[in-house]
């Protein structure tokens, strides 16, 4: 075996997906975790909350995990950690904002951590691993790329960046740490694929302050602002220009009240004296004096936007004269309940600017042109694009090739392929466990592939239950059978359905009975084969059927 | 009351949707109905095959339905009629290929139906109205506009229509007598709204077939073209750059291979001979002599690219060097599930194209200009906007006033608003019963709220079923209680807490025994409280509680 030392950089979430962002690197008997983030769930994951990555390689080498680093406070990035630390107990390092989000998480669920704040260009040595911290442009504050400095060369994890030339708190990406690192040589680049399909530049934070502005000019009345909570250059920019237009602000919906009073308290929230005010009190006001900020800018169903869309909210009603700003872009999947939300508030007669044409909403992520920018800022040996669904990151492997990087030198990879590196070689060598673990309420990995099923099947044509009691010794039926039904059909109107099927199940086991059938599981599989066939033929549908046999 | 003669529009569906296009015309004991579409369900509709318009309202004025004109032969404007003409008997009224496709719909339900095949510019009479037939363009051939002339006044439809000035089958909409209907003077206009919010123009069908041009002569292997099956244009376009290119086409999917066959039968599509081979002998030419046409292009379940995307499909498996056209762009909430083909295919290795900025794509419907040019041709004293949701229709809308139709002569409608008409007057005059009929499998309209809420409730947290045997005279329990979960918790890693259940309900059950309460309504009631707040506390879930009580 070869004695030339060897880096693994181990994906543990965020490829192949949008979400549960998670990167493990290994040196040696020692391993460093870059963020730890969840993933919402898609459409076909039935009652699931979240889904946080498999840490099972983690648990496995439990005593080499010498730390986990945070690139910003977004939950795709943070959001696992209430869980993850619970059995990996491992210092936790961040900027300022990222841990003061983290810290109320952890609270909420009682979970203790040792965390460490840095600040952008400081050296963190964690194990044998030089970390060094440095600033992105992103659609939260304090966000920074990492700088893994080891024996076999320096790794650049850009976490989520933009490329803003003139971003809200001036805050510009480090473009010259970057590039003198580029100078000296890093041997593999991470980089954000989020929008790596999206020819262009992105357009900088500071263009929807324009339009803000402009429209707040137009807007007679009150505006309702809609964004994500951690856009805290988003809500900065709306206080901003709500203060210029002499206009007070209320905060609406949980988060975007934890954010605002966790972003002000760090300093991160510049809010001019007497421009915040309660709701109760902007309530109070003329119309023309106020704006809501609020959360519900995916049409969360118990978001406050979506509740003053149905006139449920107990303190907002929307009233014709309203400006109502959705400041975001649906995320894939939510594309037809936010315009379900639209609709809802145009139907009470509010104004409602929405479209993504008219800059009311810039993404945090790099387009094409950006991503070439940090190619050729970073100049790596290896490429590895990562933070994206797998033609995300084909198209970010596209874009490398475009600026010169080899095709051999670029690694499509999965979660849990193990790419190694020496100092002058790159390969998938191995894989290790690593995939999705779903929380559903107080669950954490008890739902899976059988229980999504099952929901699946009663999502689609509901259930039928049929019991039945049966005196064991006489094998005479003693009670039912009976039927009862849930999702199915309307039972008020299928009466006579169902007592057909209730014949056809004493059919069956008289059957049973008659052919000297006295054992539990082919009755059972007796009743729901004749009942499957007996209720496809008359309905098309397929219920589940759920044979219970009683014993006395 | 006034003797001022009176017409009524009244839409059925397809006002604040999208899908289920349906609009009655009434004047005196006369109903007229244009377009009989289906919806496709939303994902809140669990289970549901398909959405159709109420008729009620018709059904109450069977005797007076005098005919149902057809704008042409999509599913969301001719879907609905194998289940309406079941119910209402009356003739139909339509071009040669859109009859041709409702052919082997009714068929295929066994429905018989009189019907009528018109041709553009033709007039038919139907009861008092006088039936015109328009040529547009739109995403399918022949498809028409259609004008009503009436004793009030001329009532202009457009059906689904775009504007191409150089469409595919050289049949360009019929600006001339729209012009001409202008130049007299129309009533109403009803026109489609499903772009108002898309600033521009539409581009023609023919950029398609550059781009094909375009992508055949660079592909150096197999190309796959995905599109709906419907898009006869498109096949064509497909068809003819394929011949040009040397390439032999064969078709995949039912649904397009009938399309195909129809439209070919009756002269809509122009197929060069020795073009078309069946895919087994396809799987025998050199792949860069392969075209294949499919449907899929939505990510449908059970389609032909699908099944080819997982590895499922028996003719043909994907390989690396084929080339793969997504020639359509993912209707709203479909984006998901679209995304995720594409991320498999790209996995095995082929080329995807599936941009719509690569103008592999456009659309069939107008856009804000074109719609203008519409009003404009048309000039219509009243403007009503159809097909499309509601924020659509307040753009098209706002649209109308820009080209200077008055505020107050536009009515932004709903399904079952009776719009009701003089020469010179418009209002909403009333409602009538209208709304969404639902199809699950062979049940029409069975499945309603509480079938949908109990699915709902059964897809999130799933169902526990408790069973239980009760001796009526002793008052003792016989048999169970029992415990069966479907979608709950997985059960063999559960043992513990469902046999903790179990107890609480034998408690439960005792208690009431010990309290003299016999009858089953409070002693279920009783049952479901503590054991829904147990497992609560234990899982934070709320499956659906489900008492059984058996008497022996």
């Amino acid at each position: 075996m070869s004695r030339e030392p060897k880096l693994s950089l181990i994906p543990l979430g965020g490829l192949g997906e949008i979400g549960k962002n998670m990167m493990a690197v290994r040196f040696g008997e020692n391993i460093l975790v870059v963020d730890c983030g969840l993933m919402f769930p898609g459409e076909e994951m039935l009652g699931i909350d979240i889904v946080i990555p498999d840490i099972t390689y983690l648990l496995e080498n439990k005593e080499i995990v010498r730390g986990i680093v945070l690139t910003h406070g977004h939950e795709d990035h943070i959001g696992a950690l209430p869980y993850v630390l619970r059995q990996l107990n491992v210092p936790v390092y961040g900027t300022k904002l990222t841990l003061g989000l983290l810290q109320g998480k952890l609270k909420e669920r009682n979970v203790d951590a040792v965390i460490n704040t840095v600040k952008p260009r400081e050296i963190m040595q964690i194990g044998p691993f030089k970390v060094e911290f440095i600033r992105v442009s992103h659609s939260i504050p304090d966000a920074v790329a990492i700088a893994i400095h080891t024996q076999v060369g320096v790794v650049v994890h850009t976490g989520d960046f933009k490329i803003d030339q003139t971003p809200v708190d001036g805050q510009v990406t480090d473009f010259h740490r970057l590039s003198q690192l580029g100078d000296k040589g890093v041997l593999v680049l991470l980089s954000d694929s989020t929008n790596a399909e999206i020819p262009g530049y992105t357009l900088s934070e500071r263009m929807v302050g324009n339009t803000f502005d402009e429209t707040f000019r137009q807007a007679t009345d009150r505006i309702i602002i809609a964004t994500f909570a951690s856009n805290v250059h988003r809500l900065q920019q709306a206080i901003t220009v709500a203060h210029r237009q002499k206009r007070k602000v209320a905060v609406v919906g949980r988060s975007m009240v934890n954010v605002v009073n966790v972003a002000y308290e760090l300093g991160y929230l510049d809010i001019p004296e007497n421009t915040m005010v309660e709701l109760d009190e902007a309530n109070r006001l003329p119309r023309h004096k106020v704006v809501i900020l609020t959360t519900g800018s995916q049409g969360e169903p118990m978001s406050a936007l979506t509740r003053m869309a149905l006139s449920e909210h107990k303190q907002v009603d929307i009233v014709p004269g309203d400006t109502i700003i959705i400041s975001a872009t649906p995320i894939p999947g939510n594309e037809k309940v936010v315009a379900r939300i639209i609709d809802q508030l145009f139907k009470q007669g509010a104004h409602v600017i929405y479209e993504s044409a008219s800059s009311i909403h810039v993404s945090g992520h790099p387009c094409q042109e950006d991503l070439k920018m940090m190619l050729n800022l970073v100049r790596p040996k290896f490429f590895v694009p990562v933070h994206g669904e797998y033609r995300m990151l084909i198209k970010h492997a596209e874009l490398a090739k475009d600026v010169g990087i080899p095709t051999e030198k670029i690694f499509v990879a999965e979660n849990g392929q193990v790419l190694e590196f020496t100092r002058r070689t790159g390969r998938i060598a191995s894989r290790i466990t690593a995939g999705k673990v779903l929380v559903d309420g107080l669950g954490v990995g008890d739902v899976g592939n059988i229980v999504l099923r099952d929901r699946k099947q009663l999502s689609q044509d509901g259930i039928l239950i049929v019991v039945v009691t049966i005196d064991r010794d006489a094998g005479l039926i003693v009670a039912g059978p009976d039927i009862v039904s849930r999702g199915f059909v309307y039972v008020r109107e299928s009466e006579q359905l169902l007592e057909e099927a209730r014949l056809k199940v004493k059919n069956a086991l008289d059957a049973c009975a008659d052919r000297g059938i006295s054992e539990w599981s082919p009755i059972k599989s007796q009743v729901r084969d004749v009942l499957s066939k007996f209720l496809y033929e008359k309905t098309r549908r397929r219920p589940m059927i759920l044979p219970i046999i009683m014993e006395v």
